[in-house]
């Protein structure tokens, strides 16, 4: 999502280029491209597909549009099968139209998670809750700590449903990094992501997450962090940033290849 | 500042003819009024004040701007104490240019308490930490939750130093109930305020706050939540709303009357 001007061919090839060894995908540019043939293209470059984003939205009260949410994910835990990663990104989903009920959607979530979890790990995913940002509580995501995130897991298999951290989703919150530690201790810290935090925040605030380096989050700190916490898998960098979208791709990717070393390497 | 289109005189009458019996007041307006004629007028229309909003920006390193800041601040509770209000409400502060270090952040901030508590004290004025929203951790408070400011405030005397609980910025923290019955419990809730969540946020997410009932919170649970924990203070509308600021202000403040009576009255 970094560069997504980026063809997944060209983003394949960049990628080999700069030596980068995995990249997180999203499901969109790959159902377009062909689940088996992104797989294919992917695999035969050497390159490791870290994660799939996204699963989730799992929110809704009226039974055909729940419904349809768990249809959506079981597709999505296949086509992640299939990319042959073991992570699939759950983006929990907001509160329904006209409800004002933050514990009622986090129920429905738990209950989506107990027929999804086996789902999954008969396939061989993992499902990572990702706790986003409170600026996104309302219409994205109501699980907003990794705390909340943890305490949904918890509930389930560690191979069955663990969490995403995204540094720019928690980087404000002073509990952090005592869930980091309790979520390495069960086994689920099943995804680490890093993007920066600017302000101003653009209108809609979604896509102004700043290059690594550009902000205020300390990367090599959380890095540090999720390591002791004993993560060894891959970093994954994504950011939604108009700007960096406007420009050249492979110069984009190239320079986050550099951020990356020199402020979180 | 829900009506800070009217000047002070207007704002006076209006509440009056609305009874509407108290009013927090911004420090900018009341300087431009001169603060003993401005505590002339709202006395004589026997309105109280509720709060005077604000004092803080305490994390300053340099020790100019940091002198600077306190020297601000004992002028703020002069101010509060002359209008006859006890409550002076404190903004923490952001992240000084270049820094990463939210919890030094923190630490100025007390260290600044232990300053001011005892100046306010002496002078019948509390300070009042509140929370602002995670989006606001880099460039205006660092104090995210209830949690962390009642931390705060908690190492000084509650005469001195206690909380302002804002819909608005705790809504999505399911901490947050527990940590009012914390405050309430400890004397500590110095301040109740309300603004509605509403999406999508502009630009800069300062001055989209939404009108009661306009949004996802649940301004009467939030209320029950503050009064169980023993809060029989006044319970202040505080929009930053650039739709409401362009209309007529009076027509607003008895629409955000309305409001308050039918959802969380």
């Amino acid at each position: 999502m970094t560069v997504k001007q980026l063809g997944l061919e060209e983003l394949v090839a960049a990628c080999a280029e700069l030596e980068v060894p995995g990249v997180g995908l999203w499901r969109e540019p790959v159902q377009t491209y062909g689940v088996e043939a992104a797989a294919k293209l992917v695999r035969e470059a050497g390159l490791a597909v870290t994660t799939l984003c996204r699963g989730g939205f799992l929110t809704a009260i009226d039974p055909h549009a729940r419904g349809q949410a768990l249809d959506d994910n079981r597709a999505a835990v296949d086509e992640a099968a299939a990319l042959g990663t073991d992570t699939l990104v759950l983006v929990s989903g907001g509160l329904p139209e006209g409800s004002k009920d933050l514990h009622g959607a986090r129920e429905r979530i738990a209950d989506a998670l107990a027929e999804l979890g086996p789902y999954a790990a008969e396939r061989g995913v993992r499902l990572a809750i990702e706790p986003l940002h409170p600026m996104y509580a309302s219409d994205r995501c109501v699980v907003s700590t990794l705390a909340q995130a943890l305490d949904l897991a918890e509930r389930f298999p560690a191979e069955q449903v663990g969490v995403c951290v995204d540094t720019y989703h928690i980087w404000w919150d002073d509990r952090a990094p005592a869930q980091i530690a309790r979520a390495g201790a069960g086994g689920r810290l099943h995804a680490f992501q890093l993007a920066d935090w600017t302000t101003p925040l653009p209108e809609g605030v979604l896509n102004g997450r700043g290059q690594i380096g550009d902000g205020a989050i300390d990367m090599r700190a959380w890095r540090g962090l999720v390591e002791d916490a004993g993560y060894a898998g891959p970093i994954e960098v994504e950011l939604f940033n108009d700007g960096l979208w406007a420009r050249d791709g492979r110069e984009v990717l190239a320079e986050t290849a550099d951020r990356f070393v020199r402020h979180a390497g």
